[in-house]
């Protein structure tokens, strides 16, 4: 029989009998549990690290479901997973047909919903406690929203309008580890400083504990956490921001002492006038040496199922490319959004310190600051990560396209991404840019098309967009010298003249593969590369139809609106409608978590998938003759 | 000859030589200027009213265009257009072929970008800041940001990062008319009211222009203002907002006091260390009266050019139809984005004052709260126009499709909008909404539809958008109870065997009258309201396509990705590729100011250009017959 605290936590209630030195226990065995599993299967290790005793003491003080927890983002919920009911199917985070390792209402009573984007929570709060209190119903909302979400504009959309409707029963945890997922950025990062190396911070929560320790609950605990914070807007001026703002402020809290955290919910809870806000400063990676020596890289761990060819990421080789492109040209800067690492720009920031910018999680105007710098002539080039990059479709439309402007986006992580799941996939980016007037949309094949592309949006004076897929390249060899490709043009990569697959970046070598295993059934397939869905390649694709009579798409991203559309549209307006096109993509709905090749494997997107699915569309026949020669 | 100080400005220099007098003469000739024109024409004019000195002030202690002048939004540009060279234009703004109602490159070197959208400015005046100044340039950056503009998350991702970089010789102003388009939400107007009417600051201002009067300019002048900071930081707590936030905080300035503008512009140019706010207290209005009192009307005075039929608009007949849905079930409830009188939402606010919710622009907050309220059981109907919508794109898809919740969307002013022009028009959504998962996606054909539209989302248990244009809906009889529609299920509206023209939206009325049209050609046309354009009537299409052999698609969106788009998507996915598909649209290029009627007659989108398309497109040898015979 097992030992473990944890093993008798079945749901949170289970949390609220356990003695202080018990706590502390079953926070050492949830910290164990997450560092055992993650570092072995990758994940938010960080992060998760960081928020083990506030997780426990939100438990405590509120009564889930009942009361909503609204985790922004929901990639800190691991500890919140294994005090719900989910502590055996932990060891399967992650996986295909494993819990979610983001936040999953059809996973449990607990999750108040799903969120993979930061910034969100508040105002998801904001509507729930607005909506319970309307109808009466005396339940809590507690938003603990990452000091990296407050960085973005939809979380300060909300602070305003919460303190505009200033709703009874929420209440805002800022859970300040001092970092997004790279460093904080402007203000709040400078407010920050000021509360936390103040001289009189220290003495502060030395105080804090010694009088803690003396008071039972209750009343007394409310007079003195008030006297608390009345000293500390006595003698710490920052403070005052946040009750400037319409808040009532209480902190700073020491994020790692259970009793302080929930003598402070507690507290929050007897507030009243404005809406409270807990700022509670924790540790990332906190009890895990590793992780708290560069939460950076533990943030999310790479998962060694993912594992590359040796081959560099997408992201390593367009940093590379712009890393000579700004050693020739002093107007190139690049852009990114809280993603330096993720997008290679970090390595270029060292080597070229003043042309690299990290707005923080502020997608939005990391679109628009590139729109006002190109307007000067620089050549911006913004990497986001697709799914991310939705944030700033506006500004993409509005201020970068209805302009004009030479600004090149990188959409980073385009297409599947594997065990970070539906809220991560870039399965949207072809819809929504290629609607946008005066876009160029380019998708390389491989590295090698992609350090050209890269030069291509550089020569171009115009908004030039280039998807890239998550992971390693295909270690291809690279021309020594950057050229431009001609815009809209692609290239046969391999003749047939029975059917001709249009695989669309990455998923043109899974085509290839496809033709292979279609020569077996006496199938000649071409394979073209169209490397520019915006324009098209008009003339490659109507040559095409009329040698093969039969086009296939290949694309990771949705059918609507979509590669494939594009081409139905082209053969249609040239009035070459008869021409069957097979169109080949990500499902209308969502793809759930798994590993990369799993999710390929599952959507048919794979060589195997694609090439059954052209024999059973337009070789039917051989699919029997075949399975009757087995 | 005349007399008008105006008529003697060619350019801003003009202004530095004119006296304090001839200053207060020209502002009332712009004023008067800008009265007789918007009052006939239509535009913003309570905005611009508000505007007069600073922009006078602006352009004489600036040097434009070498310095830009980047206004947030540039619906206010209507003195700047008067000072820089468009003095004669003017009386033709906002017509086809006359100048544009907002900032335009094209038209000027001093218009330094075109803006339609709230919460861009900072963004770009940043960009702009941060790229001259690494080129060593010395001309300055000024953000010229109404109230209004600040409550949008993109303002704040913007200040933020502006603290963070702290760009020389960029300078913020703050235009605060107490109001955004419709008023003014949450922290920022708590603390503006704590400035203005804290009982310092009259006295403070007559302090100030008392003693503004006994300097001359320069150092003099720094020290006074610097003087005047220092007691207003004292007396007036909240100045240490902005200060906290980490900028330089100078003001309140009135606003329609030019020499105290001037000076405080100066001052700002002087500041070291961090970038200065100048906090300018303006009138929406200001010189003409019934704007004053009245300048949420006054915003943007309807067009008499664009006067309606008499028939309610689409925005009306969608807020009677919430209001009553609202007066029987609790649970629904409205929100909009400061757009409460465009939406029709403000009506609904005064029957059901605590279920109507204007989050101020803020498209982000509105989605994703909505999404929060739809998770406790609410029923939300978000309306927000087409081209802001762009703005909440990621938290449809992230907060609202990915979770399938029950929000409805009502994308209003969708399609052509008419004198707003190129950053207004409704242009897109069909394509961004259409590749959205668990989405359904709809266009009623006249206020009739609409109702039932309204109705069959309210009952539907997920997302749900429906798209309404500008205006004046059709005068048709509308039933007395409203009921479901049937998911998917379009309406035939006029049979024909020769073609079938599917008319999405308010076109299916042009494609009826272009239907009479062909008529007269010997054509017998088919017409069917599809309603849904996600999911899309297959069987009704299918039909269609067997019978008539060929189809048409019109729709007030771009063809990439849109309605017509889906249209091919089917037919490819039926088999019945080769029946030709005509599909009718809006441009892959920017489609200018002018009315609405110019538009659609130039894009060949009336019942003329939707004849003349299909003609030309299926029956070349009847327009000869008919040309002959002419």
């Amino acid at each position: 029989m097992s030992s473990r605290l944890l093993d008798k936590i079945d749901s949170p209630s289970d949390l609220k009998g356990l003695t202080r030195k018990e706590l502390n226990q079953l926070a050492n065995e949830i910290r164990d549990t997450i560092i055992s599993v993650i570092t072995e299967r990758g994940g938010h290790l960080a992060s998760n690290l960081g928020v083990v005793e506030l997780t426990l003491a939100l438990h405590r003080v509120f009564d889930s479901p009942k009361d909503r927890l609204v985790w922004d983002t929901t990639n800190q919920m691991y500890s919140h997973k294994l005090v719900t009911g989910r502590r055996d199917e932990f060891q399967d985070i992650r996986l295909a047909g494993g819990i979610s390792g983001f936040g999953e209402p059809s996973e449990s009573p607990h999750d108040t919903l799903c969120a993979g984007h930061a910034g969100t929570g508040l105002s998801i709060a904001l509507g729930i406690a607005q909506s319970l209190s309307t109808r009466g119903q005396d339940a809590w909302t507690v938003a603990v929203v990452g000091d990296g979400a407050m960085t973005s504009g939809s979380s300060f959309e909300a602070l305003n309008n919460i303190v505009h409707l200033n709703p009874d029963r929420l209440i805002v945890v800022l859970n300040d580890n001092g970092m997004s997922i790279s460093e904080n950025i402007g203000f709040l990062t400078n407010w920050r400083k000021r509360v936390i190396t103040h001289p009189e911070y220290r003495a502060m929560i030395g105080r804090m504990r010694s009088l803690s320790k003396r008071v039972p609950t209750g009343d007394a605990i409310y007079r003195l956490v008030k006297r608390f914070n009345d000293s500390l807007d006595t003698f710490i001026l920052p403070t005052m921001f946040w009750n400037e703002l319409g808040f009532q402020y209480l902190g700073p809290v020491a994020g790692h002492d259970l009793r302080q955290l929930e003598m402070t919910l507690q507290q929050a809870k007897l507030a009243t006038g404005q809406v409270p806000i807990v700022h509670v400063v924790t540790h990332k990676g906190h009890g895990y040496e590793p992780a708290e020596d560069d939460p950076v890289k533990f943030h999310q761990p790479s998962s060694p199922l993912g594992a590359g060819s040796g081959a560099p990421t997408y992201s390593k080789v367009f940093a590379d490319t712009i890393s000579r492109l700004m050693a020739e040209d002093d107007t190139v800067v690049g852009i990114s959004a809280a993603m330096l690492e993720g997008t290679g720009l970090e390595d270029v920031r060292q080597q070229f310190p003043g042309r690299v910018f990290d707005v923080g999680i502020a997608e939005q105007h990391a679109v628009s600051m590139a729109a006002g710098m190109a307007s000067t002539g620089a050549k911006p080039f913004v990497s986001i990560y697709s799914t991310f990059l939705q944030r700033a479709f506006d500004q993409l439309v509005h201020d970068v396209c209805l302009q004009s402007l030479p600004v090149t986006i990188i959409a980073d992580r385009a297409g599947i991404v594997g065990e970070d799941g539906k809220t991560h996939h870039g399965f949207l980016d072809l819809s929504y840019l290629r609607c946008l007037p005066n876009a160029v949309v380019a998708a390389p094949m491989d590295e090698n098309d992609l350090q050209h592309l890269v030069y291509t949006a550089y020569k171009y004076p115009g908004p030039f967009a280039i998807r890239i897929p998550r992971g390693a390249a295909t270690g291809c060899v690279m021309d020594a010298d950057v050229k431009e490709l001609p815009i809209g043009r692609g290239s046969v990569i391999r003749e047939g003249s029975d059917v001709v697959i249009f695989g669309l970046g990455k998923t043109a070598t899974a085509a290839k593969e496809a033709a292979d295993l279609l020569a077996e059934y006496g199938l000649a397939c071409g394979v073209v590369n169209p490397i520019y869905v915006k324009p098209l390649d008009v003339n490659l694709l109507l040559d095409s139809s009329r040698s093969a009579g039969r086009i296939v798409t290949v694309e990771e991203n949705v059918l609507a609106g979509g590669f494939g559309s594009a081409v139905l549209e082209t053969l249609s307006e040239a009035g070459m409608e008869d021409v069957p096109v097979l169109r080949i993509g990500m499902p209308d709905s969502l793809v759930e978590h798994g590993t990369a090749a799993d999710q390929r494997r599952r959507l048919q997107l794979d060589a195997e998938g694609i090439a059954a699915q052209i024999l059973q569309a337009f070789f039917p026949d051989r699919v029997a003759v075949s399975a009757a020669s087995d």
